[in-house]
């Protein structure tokens, strides 16, 4: 039975199926059929085909408890389907809360907004640690009982400070990374070592307006709207896979003071929406481009 | 096979299967199966299910080419699947294109931006006439090689009126009806003839300022939003199914001058989307309600 | 001499003169004029004349240091500018930080979004206290060292509680109220006493789905975007001067949950916005309407 | 006295008074006494000081009746005031039409919304010519009796091309040139010699997507939004004074034809508002930015 889309505050436990193989006859059919003959409850189903890629992409949220046997044994008779199909695939379990590692540094407006929906289960998510090059936000971090490390980073020790943050999270068992206005430049060994596991939200309509102060370069341009891009980190700056991006009206008397405050708020709610597709498995990357099942 | 999504000028001939049905497991799986088990090339695939309604839809486009039999075999084959599942179903062939009759009276912004899509084929339509109760657009229309019928509406005329419009309709083996701008009550009688292919493009957010003059009540109210919503027109005004709808920001600065002229650039607009959402069967309709398969 | 709009973090002192008078010749000319003669540097300069109302409204930044006198002979001498005009007219010094008094329920967006503001001093507000019907935020807000009030409302205890918050508002000197999804509806004696200075969000956009439950009403009516309204409260429910609102796209995929967590986001943004242009006395009121200068 | 915003199809002759000049106290002063002193109605008053060029511009709409004398007197008389304010200044008179050329290819969209906004005079302008590379609107445009020219070009009549577009805009006493999805590119002597006096509509989010097939880069981007810009043509390409912008969502499911279908809607919204600031003077241009007072 097909249920309607749950919140992510929705108890009901669910197996997240997401995959993508070449793309053939009878996919969805060998996939629904098999969920089906098990008495699966699909709550959501979504599929795309991506015609230059000639690839299909498919996710499946399916109730827990509708099925006779647990994930261990989906994975074992799964794999028998997906196998001809070539299938790159993988469940996930919504018990198993995925834990988000978060890096900032001294703007407050991302970590406010990302603490508020956790707290409020909005972001179902768990946040091992907080980590940042600056002590200014230990307090408000830990009144949250979430542990606070200040990992200062300058031009001598970012070898080891990058090291320290790698050991941190792997401490931390995380599954995702989040710089949340992290004002550094991560080395292309820490990003090659974590594909699709680091998120960034970059204050520019990528491609518009890559690097450093963009806001600035905005108001130089004189563009009649600035945006905010949420996107998987890469070794190229600011050219990793786009996740979700946003734009707000501006005009003449703007100042840039007014860009960066503009900002801030589209910043605020294009990494939450983001990193909430990510955390629920609805983003599959292919090739320099995602395919966001909303 | 999964095709990418297809522009409606694509010269490519497909089936679009619709239906709903209760809402249980197996239903995908059942149409899947059939499908791949004659090869179908699905180019598009959709589904969504209502808990409120416990129903279920979905909405398949198929390669007409990929398949070993016609629309009819397909219909009849089909019907064995559908059956049990008691499936509400239809399916329409591209090359079949949708016939739509357009009611217009002085404004001239939703007229023009219909037979500008329409001869450039981006709404892939045939428009087999125009009816009109004043003269104002004849030869403008005409031009385009389109018969233009001038039907007067008064109070006293009104039955008259409305019975040569359906008359006209049924000669010109319309499909749909669109209401572009129509500054006439359509009476409940012909409302209720027709369901679901009667489209109006009301000059509000509905469900606010329902009736005549909404830009006047918008401006008296002080909103700093208009909008437009584009319906299906059901015997109770303003109130049957939102296809689609949009907004625009305004400020004190603007008079309701200004509203009227903004809200056209979102009426021709909404029109338009909702428009091609229907003659590509993408709109669902349950109770008040649509389901747009975008 | 004219300086860039600058923005409330700006530590340039300034005084801000908003009024409003019959719609006639000369006034910006008198303004501008008496401005001018004691080298006043203008740093915005806004008007409007409302046809319908016949009035006129104006808006002027002007740093303080230009002025040769302080605000108390500028209000001396500008009354002689006034009288003639009939000018309804104030003049506010930005080194007075509006105080700002929160009331609060069990939604905590709103409140940690207006505290984020806070405290990194986009918004430059002072706020006294953080009045609540329930304990939840205690501990939160107390942490920001602000005060926190618990006062119960019942259907017994209304008027007490009522008079305690406004006792409370008083003590604080309070200069506006800001319903952050205050989840009680005011007396009409309260809302008759602060014309202007109570600032609620509403989570429809305002007229459609006043009162309980807007969500659940958008979703029952098939709306394709829902929105919020930042307002003044007045006696009659949600009818109140309309400051600013936004909206956002929905389908038929999202819940009411989803709508609900959506309308954070709108809500959160609105009322942010709308308080500010208030504190920075940028929004003027008339009848049941509001001239904003943004 | 002031009046309300008056939309362009009011029959109420204005003249429009713009200017810009280096900023220092007084400049409001001067002119609104000016004009009071001889019992002006201003309708509109807008202005703006630029920070970072330390330059102030101005914009008044003055109802033509309120005033004791002709255009060219009030010329002599403001020549005075503007002088020792290094003012660079202009007055238009609303009577004077602006005579706007249009240059179109083989895309329709926005040529006939151009036209449908023309004989309706939502655009109160006067169009004494189109001019293509193409014969394809010859009809369509006749039809309206508006003169069509064919003016071919190949790499090798290139210059010879243009000079017949510059001598037709000259015999035609044009105002502007709009390059509605003209797709050509002209030459820099030719952008030189119209500064402020060419508009282009560019299908993407300028400063993205520089010049051909930007929906094709897009696409390939993976970006979330697509856009248009409304820009004068410098003899830089796409890198001219930005009037206004617009964006749409797009997602994964849409191909580049559809990217194209979307924009077009931008496109020519997007281009119909930049030109209509255009013609009322609204747009300032100051260095590569614009002020536009709405």
């Amino acid at each position: 039975m097909f249920l309607f889309k749950i919140s992510p505050v929705s108890t009901a436990r669910r197996y997240t199926l997401s995959l993508s193989c070449p793309d053939r006859v009878g996919v969805v059919a060998a996939v629904s059929t098999f969920v089906a003959s098990h008495q699966g409850w699909i709550t959501e189903a979504q599929n795309h085909a991506d015609q230059t890629a000639q690839r299909f992409f498919l996710r499946h949220e399916i109730l827990a408890d509708s099925l006779p046997f647990g994930i261990d044994e989906f994975r074992r008779q799964f794999a028998v389907i997906a196998q001809p199909f070539q299938m790159d695939w993988k469940i996930t379990d919504s018990a198993q809360k995925k834990r988000v590692v978060i890096l900032v540094s001294k703007l407050e407006h991302c970590l406010y907004d990302l603490l508020s929906r956790w707290q409020s289960q909005e972001l179902d998510i768990e946040i091992p640690c907080v980590i940042s090059n600056h002590e200014k936000f230990r307090k408000f971090v830990e009144w949250h009982d979430i542990p606070f490390y200040h990992v200062p980073v300058t031009p001598e020790t970012k070898q080891t400070a990058y090291d320290k943050i790698q050991y941190l999270f792997t401490e931390a068992q995380g599954d995702v990374m989040v710089l949340a206005r992290y004002m550094q430049i991560l080395t292309p060994e820490m990003c090659d070592r974590y594909p699709g596991q680091i998120i960034n939200i970059h204050h520019s309509f990528l491609p518009s307006f890559i690097g450093a102060k963009p806001y600035h370069q905005a108001y130089d341009r004189g563009v009649k709207l600035i945006g905010a891009t949420c996107h998987y980190v890469t070794s190229e700056l600011d050219a990793g896979p786009i996740i979700d991006q946003d734009v707000n009206r501006i005009d003449h008397t703007d100042s840039v003071e007014d860009l960066v405050r503009y900002g801030k708020d589209i910043e605020k709610t294009v990494l939450a929406r983001g990193l909430r597709y990510h955390v629920e498995d609805r983003v599959l990357r292919h090739g320099n481009k995602t395919v966001v099942f909303r």
